[in-house]
């Protein structure tokens, strides 16, 4: 078999080489719930102290403000219906139409409980006008939902002017933030998010954990009801190994982060350097202020399927839209927001490099599409 | 430090040798979305495939009725509220006062929400008899919702009789068997169960994972909205490696469960007996058909606060009541249920014996208790 160029770190990302060896402890001798009051369980509850500091620090929260879910979905799923159930008196969330699943359906559940729900639309970069925010809030508002940044097409949101104008109507302002976190720096503070969902395997952390920042004093309900834990917010017993191996992911990407974004930014270049110097017909989606390594690229009058599928012959992996919307294959939620032709959007492609491939690989998949697109 | 003798297995259990090593090429190379179309992603795309058909066989279900989740937990809260969110027309849940917190908990919620809930009171067994629920359910009962078994005193519940109960009254049965799978054989079709939660950490399998079985045809709502994971009923990038390590569990526990069942009943009755040689005043809780290992001891006139400590300084893990509860240090809620004397509820342990302890830890659990309360 051909050697594995995995251009879909959007998807998921592998684990960084310490992850494991981080979580093993926690998977072998020290087993004891973290919750449990005798000696066996202080080594637990220490490390689970110690990751909910680490966390909180990336993201310049308090570690009281960290709370552990499993994963972007709850934590997004949380934000949405744990605030609709807060507040009975200010019942209108406000979103937008490219939001991720997870958020979408989420407000969807809650309008069938009879909470309305306003959904703004981006320009054609995918970029959420701070007029339109302030256009549609009101003081019925409770919740504003944007995304830091787009999962298909990768446009960075104008973050602190959409929360200023949450707050300025009283309203709670969240963001989905997983594919941001780990790979672009985020402070809460200095941003103005009062909520931010997380995912650990979209930065080299383990799949099945995440986190729900909460600023202190937001208002907002539990969404797993049960036992004390996590600050009686969200209950089940403390996954301890994923929880440190999502730590030790944060900590090091973030660590890494400028070193990172210019590999990737040098990688992004090489890649569409290539394709323009073969004088291709495409167009490149989002926004110029995106994520590193997101390239959502539309060909005209090409097939993204096929080309998905042609590039995994040749040992590619690259992605249509989202991973979690594969069974749909038409035109994504997101394309038809920012009104692409039809001509470019079926041909969609989206290539997310990461900080573990290389420009040799950038190299190879440009030559790829070159091959299957214009022989 | 002294040998530690691990007694709280109904809190959690530690991984059987085999999950780790089952687990590790999901953590390392084979790290694809398993939603994703390409080749890369076949190989968790059949793993998750044989966990589930794996975890099926063991309860008697079908693959497509299996639908992992993040743990016993979240499997209660969406049985619980899926339901309630589901049929607007029925709106009553009856449940037990002896539950877990989850299921109690996840009823205040739908409670504060504006569905009725009813509350069935156990014998001083913790026996939730068959007429108590036969006198409450009407035809706006939607859902009936009883433990498998009792994670404090360890009292199996009539499951076949309750459910026929509630089919005969156009219900859903609902059984949190969160210390029951993969300790006592459950054939969820011959007890005629509709929803089922299971939690993999109480069966020697990783913390941070579980299922919720819903036969098929059950109508529920999703509780976590968002991708097209888990048949479209529960989104969220799945946990590949951790479902994989829970279904190696359950199938190895499953395989020896008469083999540990005769080697815990015979630990038990070493403990209980040298117990009654020397004469205390003790009483066990709990029915005659109990969960194998699951001991609640309440001693006359002590602290089982206190025995909790002198125990662990001894080396000796376990519990006053459930691992979720700890910051409660007053009598547990089941405790009251079964309307145990004060004197004895306040000088409440359990000890929770698993398949890996030996007759000599049960003979020095004893020895030391005797020692504590005696001296």
């Amino acid at each position: 078999m051909k050697q594995l160029i995995y251009a879909d770190n959007a998807a998921t990302t592998k684990l960084n080489n310490d992850v494991l060896e981080a979580m093993i402890p926690w998977l072998t001798n020290e087993y004891g719930n973290a919750s449990q009051p005798y000696s066996f369980s202080k080594k637990p509850k220490k490390a689970l102290a110690a990751a909910r500091a680490s966390i909180a620090e990336c993201i310049n929260a308090t570690p009281e403000e960290i709370f552990f879910t499993s994963g972007g979905t709850e934590s997004d799923n949380w934000a949405i219906k744990g605030s609709a159930f807060a507040d009975p008196e200010k019942r209108v969330t406000i979103t937008t139409t490219i939001e991720h699943h997870a958020v979408l359906n989420a407000c969807a559940a809650i309008e069938r409980l009879g909470y309305p729900v306003s959904y703004l639309c981006p320009d054609s970069y995918g970029i959420i006008a701070a007029e339109t925010l302030e256009s549609v809030i009101t003081h019925s508002t409770r919740l504003v939902s944007v995304m830091h940044s787009n999962n298909e097409i990768g446009t960075i949101e104008p973050i602190k002017e959409l929360a200023d104008i949450a707050h300025k109507h009283g309203a709670i302002f969240h963001t989905d933030a997983v594919q941001a976190v780990g790979h672009v720096p985020i402070d809460v503070k200095a941003l103005g998010i009062d909520l931010l969902s997380a995912s650990a395997h979209k930065f080299n952390g383990p799949k099945g954990i995440g986190f729900l920042y909460i600023r202190k004093g937001t208002n907002i309900a539990r969404l797993n009801d049960g036992g004390n834990q996590e600050f009686g917010m969200r209950a089940g017993t403390e996954n301890v190994a994923l929880i440190v191996g999502m730590a030790e992911a944060l900590e090091s990407n973030c660590e890494a982060i400028d070193k990172n974004e210019k590999h990737i930014t040098r990688m992004e270049s090489i890649l569409i350097n290539k394709l323009n110097t073969v004088g291709m017909d495409f167009k490149r989606n989002g926004s110029d202020n995106h994520l590193p390594g997101n390239i959502s690229l539309s060909f005209n009058h090409a097939d993204g399927e096929a080309l998905l599928h042609r590039l995994d012959l040749m040992g590619i992996c690259v992605s249509t839209g989202s991973a979690c919307d594969n069974v749909n294959t038409q035109v994504s939620h997101v394309l038809k927001a920012i009104n692409l032709d039809d001509d470019y959007a079926k041909g969609t492609i989206r290539i997310s490099l990461g900080k573990d491939n290389t420009y040799e690989e950038a190299e190879i998949i440009a030559d790829s599409l070159i091959q299957i697109l214009t022989v």
